[in-house]
Order: structure tokens, then C-alpha cells, then sequence
């Protein structure tokens, strides 16, 4: 323990041996002694269902999960507050060096129940113990990815900014962000993101900025903090006006900015209605292009409502940052295969299917996904019939314990997940729940002993 | 932007400065140039509801938010890339520094619509820019300890083991863990959590432990993986028996380690049935002192669902650290006095009543809660009926920037959780969604100009 209050995380920063599960070390204390931590070991993380009835989910958090297992490793600070192992295993966290083989789907891939997202393979010990902090970052980046791709989507080309950072964990918030940005978002407030990841940056005031400017006797005084903002900021800014009355500050807007204001935000009320009484009084003013952006409380649904409404931006916050009521993507890490034996827990509502795997998905010559078949990870990529296109959906990720050169950018896997997702079928991007439309199948399984 | 794929935070991790959003910096700009940034301001954090109609919320967070402010600070790293500001803005961050007065309820403390949780004072400069930080913290520890607490609650004195890591943030984990463990959670399975806060630590074995135990041919050898680690960790070990069949792997469970067998742990299936089985075979095989533990998607009302069954112990993961479907506690920051006026947002759905505020909480004379009465901040303490007790729920926690000597550690506030819960209406402990119990009254508020 060194401190107490810490909101931020501990200067041993740079290794995240801690970030795992008490149970993950004494089982790799017992395998030490009796051998089972050697034993060769395949482990796969899968999510047995998609929160939600969603009809598909997106992969995420990839280059976050490669950097964390190369940074798993321990200080001799962490090790001493490890009483409760023997000398051999402290010795073994000493010197771990993830040395093995990762593979899985690209960042920005779409996948679906039993998708294989990632495949560890090395020794049992090695790879056990990686469990906790590959699950974190693969559950929060992709359960925010998932939501946020429904709102891409959901807005239909109007640019969506990501403003979420007050409603979770000031470090979850920072990677909620880079989640949101691959999954289409266009910019963010969140200023650590923009300084660590590049995403561009956005927002102009709160109500704050216009409730601090009252006069002498108290009274509220709009006029002076839109002046105010313009002088700094110039007419191509955003103004809330919705602090006191709507219509009055349009008016006011307008009156200060002229009708080359950039824009006006709107943060209460009834949006639809509002955007529309707003659009007209913009247009009566001379104001044509002045855009209006809308926040409160957005999430997929409400922006799918407002198509129709004269919006040209979204800040999306909680609901995003969230996952959209589901804030979690329920993937699991489970070995499948121990010293090449394909081994799988049988209880009656959590059976898996034993054996390292790898994963193609077919595709129609229109381009729209069919079919996503799972095989063996060592054997023969299966035959499809001719007329049908095949991806290959597992990639080299790690290869003995090295990140592999070449993976794709934060950019680079946006504009991937934008091209892939136009290739679902029709039913794929409803926002109802409902089945999903590419089905999975498992080729060449044999049934586990 | 350094670091593309960072699974934690960049290396000028104790500095907070830019988990903040973008327009609080551009609103501080414009107030250092109209000089709105020296008025002198009050800010609060307030709820306006609580999530799902429970009846309480538990403030969490505190010593995390007053270290967050401790270090909001920006280095030259971060000043270079903040290139959207001016010179005068650059150099008042370079130079910046709380050096204001914090009041506000303490970590532990109950909370309902509109108690005045926090009431930041100093410049409006200085105050503005410290909102994301203080919400991201308050929002999400709050979040994970109001829904603990229902678990706590729920358990009725049974122990709960927090096993989420992996379901969320993997620096979330960290710390969901604590406010778990502030809320009566009794142990966790994040070691880092451990190590950073000095939580108890506990965890056995995974169904990986089991599912590595294979026969040459390839066969389960679920004795092998319970006698080793009945070998490594003493007969006083939890195994979990749920891997291939649980009545077998009972019994293999008491053949391996005998009837001193510390706990089994069941992690699937209808656990009502299936504990009252497994409690029948154990006694039949005279392990009368072995505890069963169950764990599997539990939530506050399936703990309370099991509350007539024979369990000793639960492991709540998803649940607890995604708030049991609130995942955050929807707390606002809002500037609520400026230069001794108050000030608040009119616009339809979000009023508010302005002036600083503080606290009390009456009590009848059994202890019971009555009522909390908000008042002016600088204003005399309301008068109340003398057979009432009343308590403060204002304190100080930070002058002139810093933090005051002698706030609660965790344990202590932990213990005060458990005491001030016991005071709720008996109305106030139900998981049905429902009134608060305790009714929050505004006193001595002038109407806004």
C-alpha cells in the first residue's frame, strides 16, 4: 500500500502486474509446483452473447492490451506485498517477460457471439495470469465502441463529439474517447485524449461561462458573456443559449455575433421542437448558416429521433462513456487447449467449445457479409464456394512476446471499422434488438473427452 | 500526443491538468481577458435525481477528488499542446495552483436529490476548470458504492468477495474496488487495489486451474487440480467444483482434502437448488464447517434472493463495478454564486436554486433520520424542534488548496457507512424502486434575479 488517496495511478505506472486477480497468482503458485504451469496452453477471449440483443459488436482496445502485457511485469515494491507466495513464484514475477503468441481480430473488426477475438498461446503460467488485464481493456474499449458505432450510425454522416469524461473514471474516460473516436465520434472535450492519442478536440462554454457574468445588482447579463466569448473565440464559435430562455438567446446571439455565428448549442428542452422553432428564427435573422448543435442526454435512440430535425451536430456524453446501458461487453478468457488437448468447462450454462481457433468471414460478391465459420487454429483454412470472397479474420498480433510491426493506426482502424460496416447486411444496423445477421459456425471441432 | 497505445497513464501521471474538457480552458481564456476569471465564485456538485429510483446514494470519492485538485497541474509538455490558448492562458496554467476553500459531505455519508455534496470556493477562474476532474471521480466512485451498499444490504452480514476487475477500466478496477470496500464489501480479488489501499485480498482458483489438469490422453483430472492445490494452499482453501459436474466434483472435493475442506465455490446454475443440494452432501459426508461460496452474474437481488439458502459467502464481479446498471451517479458541478449573487439556470428541464450551500440532517431520538435541511452557506443554522438531533453534514476538506489535517481514512469512513445506513427510515434499506426516505428542504433562498 503507498498511497491512500492516489487519483491517479500509483509511479510504478509503467507496469501493470497489478492490474490482475489474487486467484490468477496462487494458481500459478500451485502450477509452479506441480508442474502444470509449464504445460503448453492456449487461452481465447470470446463473448458468449452480445449485451443487449445488439446485432453486432465492435472490437477494441487491441494496441492497449499488446502494450499491457508487455508492461506486465513487477517492481520489487509490488513483489514485497505479495506475501502470500513462496519464494519460486516470486521469483518467476521477477523475471516474467510475456514470451508467447497472440492472434485475434484487428481493432475496429465487427464481431459476434463466439467470434474468437483473441488467442494467447505460451505456457499455462505465462498466460493465466494475463487474464484480468486483457479483459479490462478488451471489456471497456469495446463495450464502448459497440454503443458508439450505433450512434455513427444513428447520425448518419452529422459529426458526433464525444463529451463524457464527467460521467466515468477520469482514466476510463480518457480511453472511453479513443473508443468513441474509432468508432466514428468526431472529435472530443477530453483534452488527456487529445494529448495522447491526437483525436481532435472541441467545445467552446458551459452555462457556467454565461451565469458568471451578471451585473452589479446581481441581475443576469447573456450579452456580455457572448460578447465576451466572441472577442476571444471569434464569430465561427458555438453559443449555449439556453441558460435562461431559448428564443431570447437566439436573439441575443445574433445580435452580438451576427448572422456569421458558427453556431448555437442547445442543451434542454424538447429538441426536436426546439431545433425547429430555432432553425426558423436562425433563418428569419438572415443566420442560414449558422449550425445548431444539441446535447442533453443523447444516446443512439434520440439521435435516430432528431434525423428528421434541422441538427447538424451531436455531444453525446453519458450514454457513450457508458456503453449505452451496457457498460461492460461480457467477453471471457478461458483455455481452450492445454498441451494440445482441447479442453472446455462443461456446467450447464456456460459451455464453451474446446481448441485453439481462427476465424474467416465469407462474403457475397456484393460485398455483404454471409457467414463467419471458426476452425481449428492449425488446421486448413476451410473451402467456400467460388462466388463467395473470404477474409481472414485472425491476425499475428504478438509472436514471442513482441508486438508484431506494421498493426494499423488509431486512424487507420476508424476508417477500417467504417468500411466493414457497411458491409453487414440491411437488418445489421437496426437499433431493435434482435438476432444477429451473420451467424458463426464451428468447422471441424471435435467433441470435447 | 506520446504515447499511441498506452494501457496506462502517460508518465506525467500526477499530473490531473488535462483530464478536463476542452472548454473549460477556452472559458478560462475569455474570463482572463474580460476579467470574468478573478470573480470571486462558488461551485457545487449535486445530484438532481438518483439513479433508478433508489432510495439513497453513498458519497464516495473524496480523498481521490482532493488529491486530483492537489495535483491540477500542467507540465511543458502539456502547455505545448494546449495550442489553442493564448500566452496570458498558457502562463496561468503554467503558474496554476488551487488555492481555494472545499466544504462538503464526508466519504461515507448518505445523499439524496439535491444535498449540496461539494461547494468549491475561490476565483471562478480556478474553480471552473476543476470540473470534469471532480465529477469523473465523484460520479463513478459514488456510482459503485450507492449500488454496494444495496449489496451489502442484501447480504445481511454474509461476506462479499468484489471480483469485477475484469469487467471494467482496467484503473476504474482499481478503484471500484475501493468504494466496494467502503461500502461493506469484505475483500477483493484486484491486487493493485490491494497493494495502493491496503484492501484484504482473496481469491483461490479459476475453472483454468481444473480445465489444465488433463490427462496424457487428453481426459479431465479434476483430482489432480484439487489435490494440488489442496497441496499448495492447505485443506482451508475454497475449490470450486462447478467445472464438469458439481455433485462429482463435490465429492471429489471432500475426498482430496477431507471434511476440514474450507469452502467450495459454485459458479453456475439456479444457485438456490443447487446450494441446498450441495449443502445436503456435504453434511451427508460430515463436512459440517465447509462454506460454500457462490459467485455467477449476482446482483443485489439475486443476494437477496438467496438470503433463505445455505450460503456463506458471495463473489459479486460485473454487478458491483458497473453500479448494478446506474453506472454513474449523474452528480453535476454548477456554478451557484458569483461575486456574492447567486446565480442559476433557468431552461425548462434543469433549474436549480443558487447560493452556496450547506447542510444538516435532523434525527429523532431513536436515531432515525428525519429530514436534511439546506441552507446558505454563510447563514446561521436553522432552528429545529429540541427533542431532534442534528448533525453537520458540511465539513471543511480543503483551505487555501489545502487538504485539511485529520480527514477519515478509508477504514474509518467505512465504519461510518455502516453506522449512518443503520439511521435510514426502515423504507430507505428497501430495493424496490421508491421515494427517498429522507426528504431534502431549502431554507432561507432568496428567488433568482
Amino acid at each position: 500500500m503507498n498511497d491512500s488517496a492516489s487519483a491517479v495511478s500509483s509511479p510504478a505506472s509503467r507496469s501493470t502486474g497489478l492490474l490482475t486477480d489474487k486467484y490468477e497468482l496462487t494458481m500459478l503458485q500451485a502450477g509452479l509446483r506441480d508442474g502444470t504451469a509449464h504445460r503448453k496452453a492456449a487461452f481465447e477471449v470470446f463473448a458468449r452473447r452480445l449485451p443487449g440483443e445488439r446485432r453486432y459488436g465492435v472490437v477494441a482496445g487491441i494496441p492497449r492490451v499488446l502494450k499491457a502485457i508487455e508492461d506486465f511485469r513487477f517492481t520489487e515494491d509490488q513483489l514485497a506485498d505479495l506475501d502470500f507466495l513462496d519464494e519460486q513464484t516470486i521469483e518467476y514475477l521477477r523475471n516474467y517477460r510475456f514470451s508467447g503468441q497472440v492472434d485475434g481480430y484487428r481493432e475496429g473488426e465487427l464481431y459476434f457471439p463466439n467470434s474468437p477475438l483473441l488467442t494467447v498461446r505460451g505456457t499455462f503460467g505465462e498466460c493465466v495470469i494475463l487474464e484480468t488485464v486483457i479483459l479490462s481493456i478488451m471489456n471497456a474499449d469495446s463495450a464502448v465502441a459497440s454503443a458508439a458505432s450505433r450512434m455513427v450510425v444513428a447520425a448518419d454522416g452529422r459529426p458526433i463529439i464525444e463529451m463524457g469524461s464527467r460521467r466515468t473514471h477520469e482514466y476510463a474516460a480518457v480511453t472511453a474517447t479513443r473508443a468513441a473516436y474509432l468508432a466514428g465520434f468526431t472529435s472530443t472535450s477530453n483534452l488527456e485524449a487529445a494529448y495522447r492519442y491526437g483525436i481532435p478536440a472541441s467545445g467552446t462554454a458551459a452555462h457556467a461561462w454565461t451565469l458568471a457574468h451578471v451585473n452589479d445588482d446581481g441581475t443576469p447579463n447573456e450579452e456580455a458573456a457572448f460578447r465576451s466569448q466572441i472577442e476571444t473565440d471569434g464569430v465561427d464559435t458555438t453559443l449555449l443559449v439556453d441558460t435562461y430562455d431559448i428564443t431570447k438567446g437566439v436573439e441575443t446571439a445574433i445580435k452580438v455575433a451576427g448572422t456569421e455565428l458558427g453556431g448555437v448549442r442547445i442543451d434542454s428542452g424538447d429538441l426536436g421542437a426546439v431545433t425547429r422553432r430555432v432553425r426558423k428564427q436562425l433563418d428569419d435573422l438572415g443566420a442560414h448558416n449558422t449550425r445548431i448543435v444539441v446535447s442533453s442526454d443523447l444516446d443512439e435512440f434520440s439521435i435516430a429521433g432528431l434525423r428528421g430535425d434541422p441538427v447538424d451536430g451531436y455531444g453525446v456524453g453519458t450514454s457513450v462513456v457508458t456503453g449505452s446501458g451496457e457498460p461492460t461487453a461480457s467477453m471471457v478468457y478461458k483455455v481452450v487447449e492445454v498441451e494440445g488437448h482441447p479442453v472446455a468447462k462443461r456446467s450447464s450454462s456456460k459451455r464453451s467449445v474446446g481448441g485453439a481457433k481462427r476465424a474467416i468471414r465469407t462474403h457475397r460478391s456484393t460485398g455483404v457479409a454471409l457467414e463467419e465459420i471458426v476452425f481449428p487454429f492449425d488446421a486448413e483454412q476451410p473451402e467456400v464456394p467460388s462466388h463467395l470472397t473470404v477474409r481472414e479474420l485472425t491476425v499475428p498480433l504478438m509472436r514471442d512476446g513482441h508486438v508484431v510491426e506494421g498493426l494499423p493506426t488509431l486512424e487507420e482502424s476508424r476508417a477500417f471499422l467504417a468500411e466493414i460496416r457497411g458491409t453487414l447486411p440491411w437488418e445489421g444496423l437496426a437499433l431493435s434488438k434482435g438476432d444477429v445477421p451473420v451467424s458463426t459456425r464451428m468447422v471441424g471441432f471435435p467433441p470435447a473427452k
